[in-house]
């Protein structure tokens, strides 16, 4: 038996970012491109684009800025809120899913 | 900023536990019946049937107990095992619940 754990972010009950937002926002930080995160993910442009306007609205500040032209064509990074929510995130579904597994193995084993 | 977590129980990667199977469970040892357990949680007897059977399967051990006929028309209860469960699952959520929002709120308000 195994203990799983799921955890997102809301806001007025309403989702702000989750596993697979903040997917997005990590490989917008490795592309440097937003349309080539959306790929990665399986989201159109338009639907990435639309849950970064979302989350960024909900939360009152700016997660990704925009460089537009130039050799690359282009360069999207994350601002240090997107950087510090997803490093956040990460270690907190960590943190959970350890604590669930400690927790779930020492209550599973003493009472069953 | 709300932190949330969905908990559930996993065997070779098959659900054994959620929230769903455990508020059956909790209906059945509260009324008694299968039946009126499955009603509470919007499932058709057979459904509610065949998910008992299935944890069943998945732990190796029986969960619920029932008499037939006598004065109420049987009866249906947790054996002790599905009650350690229920409580065990409960204990995992809120504790889980508890350390995610402490550590969340720890996180943000240093990070952010």
């Amino acid at each position: 038996l195994e203990p799983k754990v799921k955890l997102w972010i809301e806001k007025d009950g309403q989702l702000v970012l989750g596993q697979y937002r903040v997917t997005l926002l990590r490989h917008i930080a490795e592309t440097g491109s937003l349309a080539q995160a959306a790929q990665r993910v399986g989201w159109s442009y338009r639907r990435a684009w639309g849950k970064i306007k979302e989350i960024e609205q909900n939360l009152g500040a700016p997660l990704v800025h925009s460089t537009v032209g130039g050799r690359g064509g282009g360069h999207t990074s994350l601002t240090p809120l997107a950087e510090r929510l997803v490093a956040l995130f990460d270690e907190l579904q960590s943190s959970v899913e350890r604590d669930v597994i400690r927790n779930f193995q020492r209550s599973f084993h003493t009472d069953a």
